[in-house]
């Protein structure tokens, strides 16, 4: 299972795995595929350096790459306290009063509680880059697109690679003229910010739109080798994967309480996600549970955009994340949940990509031929 | 490009093709694939046999079905002119307006009008059956699932398999119960009544839900031998294909005044479509136009349910084709209607089908072998 892309990218196997988890990210690496950090948790740079110092001790000298959250128009920027100005009381009232109804509880007094928004923020993106540049990553991807021409020409002097999601053809040529190397194309049914266009119609659309001018990786609905095999078969270089990775026993290490999350995310049929602006103000597919259905249901204001949205939600989150009930979960991830049924090795999850792969790929060579 | 299917069905490639042309389906047939006829325009049975009369003389012999809809839950029953009681003035009143706003002119006086609704109807749907069964026919689908157990025993009888339409793995696994013979996985992306899951997620799904027991069909995002190739790789045993038959020359030969309506559709991008309750009652995803835009409007009410809301703008969709404006058409399509860059001959679509499948497993081989 090798296309051009794994001598470019210097891997294995051309499986890209995004995830919040170094532990996750350091395993898809050692397992011959890219692990992709995402960074938006880290508020303090300092932090993510740490962590990268950690990537660097324990991917056995394989790549890794890193994910930024960068709108290509620079949103409104502030501290989170100019910006909490700007939320309206209707919305904050709304959280309170569907927190309560849903049975989550206050946070004990004394907690030490992260500020979800700045991650989302451009300027503390910008510090991500900078940081991640100092370690040897082999990728920078931006989940929101084209980063700003001046980031991409401060990642190719290292001789880093950019990659950009995409989920229109149009998208996808804009971030080629502005310089980035591989385009994601994010169906419809991926996880997190994603478009309208289902993979099968929007990968092969993007493959032509910008031709040989850069590799496209495909991303939305990729949780198998037969999944891997039709990606390749409609002219993708690889596979972008994220949902599969939350599933996994490495996620745990880093986020040791998520065991709610993962229980949810296994019960969940494809049926059980919905796409809405409820997390970052932006179009994106969550795990359907009962606190977005209560942003669904006739009396939920509408989301506010960018990045207030997220900060309205952030301390909701933290609440939602502590009171550990995986009927009240707020989480990103793509229709391929339903093929989430255990919490598995990432190292197992890799192999079964690439033996799945191989037997769907024999399996049409055999049409092929009939 | 052979599967089991075609001995099955007795078919040179595994394409099926869904119209409401005969002159496409009997071209589909001639080209080695399944044409299937769409029996929903024909509000006389007489009319119908007269047609598949038509198509037993005008396939050399190949095999062919026909499509018909049918709700496994039977609903409101009756003539045009009772149900129309049920339609609010208000909802009427709307597509009035909407109409002059759009600047659609009323019919010339003494217009012979069909009434779109009684192809929806049940008991249009069994006569068609039954005339169906009269000519020798190769498949009976139907586009909204199961149909009733006695119709598919009726099938049976005559040795005739039954296809139903599936947007979940439950329901395709519902149909087999009942004795379909063969699954239609209907991703997201398809055109007309269509669900929420995109097909790189449900054809897989459903593959596995039915086992051995039926052969699945891949239906959304098909309209090139890459995504053919993609759609075998996910375990499908062939193609159901509808939107790409739109835009070729031998449906001018059944409607001649489709002519801006392929205008239209070889204009949109794969975002010009959405999935709306206006044609039917029943989610289906259409051509993004002027009118489906009225009914997005806020002034706009809530469609009526099936078959109500099919009989309140059957009249309209009368003046819609009569109007010949491109940009107020009202056409079911799939978000495939990006790739429909011009009109065709059906047996260059199914070449290019077969030629591009062919292309795509030899590039996979390669990768898999590398």
């Amino acid at each position: 299972m090798r296309t051009p892309l794994c001598d470019t990218l210097g891997i294995d196997v051309p499986i890209i795995g995004f995830t919040p988890s170094e532990h996750v990210a350091a395993a898809i690496s050692r397992a011959g595929g890219l692990g992709v950090l995402g960074c938006v948790r880290f508020n303090d740079a300092d932090e993510l350096d740490k962590v990268l110092g950690w990537m660097d001790a324990n991917t056995d000298g394989r790549p890794y790459g890193v994910d930024v959250v960068m709108p290509s128009k620079i949103p409104t920027e502030g501290s989170s306290v100019d910006l909490a100005e700007l939320i309206p009381d209707g919305h904050k009232a709304f959280v309170e009063r569907t927190l309560a109804q849903l049975g989550v509880p206050e946070l004990p007094d004394g907690t030490d509680e992260r500020a979800g928004v700045l991650g989302w923020l451009h300027s503390v993106a910008r510090s991500h880059v900078e940081v991640a540049l100092r370690h040897p990553i082999a990728l920078i991807a931006n989940a929101l697109g084209s980063p700003p021409v001046d980031v991409i020409a401060q990642a190719h002097e290292r001789g880093v690679p950019v990659a950009a999601l995409a989920g229109k053809a149009e998208h996808a040529v804009r971030h080629v003229d502005n310089g980035v190397d591989f385009v994601v194309a994010q169906g419809y049914e991926a996880g997190g910010h994603t478009g309208e266009i289902a993979s099968m119609v929007l990968l092969p659309e993007i493959v032509d739109a910008v031709g040989e001018r850069a590799p496209v990786l495909a991303a939305g609905g990729i949780g198998s080798g037969r999944q891997a095999a039709a990606a390749l078969a409609l002219g993708a270089a690889g596979v972008w994967t994220g949902s599969i990775w939350l599933a996994t026993r490495e996620y745990l290490e880093t986020m040791p309480d998520s065991e709610p999350m993962q229980q949810a995310l296994v019960a969940a049929s494809s049926s059980d996600t919905v796409r809405t602006r409820i997390y970052t103000g932006k179009p994106a597919r969550l795990l359907r549970t009962r606190w977005t259905e209560a942003w669904a249901a006739p009396d939920a204001p509408e989301p506010l955009p960018m990045p207030l949205q997220n900060l309205l939600v952030s301390h909701a989150h933290n609440r939602i994340h502590a009171a550990a009930d995986p009927s009240v979960v707020s989480m990103p991830v793509g229709q391929i949940v339903g093929r989430l049924n255990e919490v598995r090795a990432v190292a197992d999850v890799v192999a079964d990509l690439v033996g799945g792969f191989e037997a769907a790929v024999d399996r049409v060579a055999g049409i092929r031929r009939a």
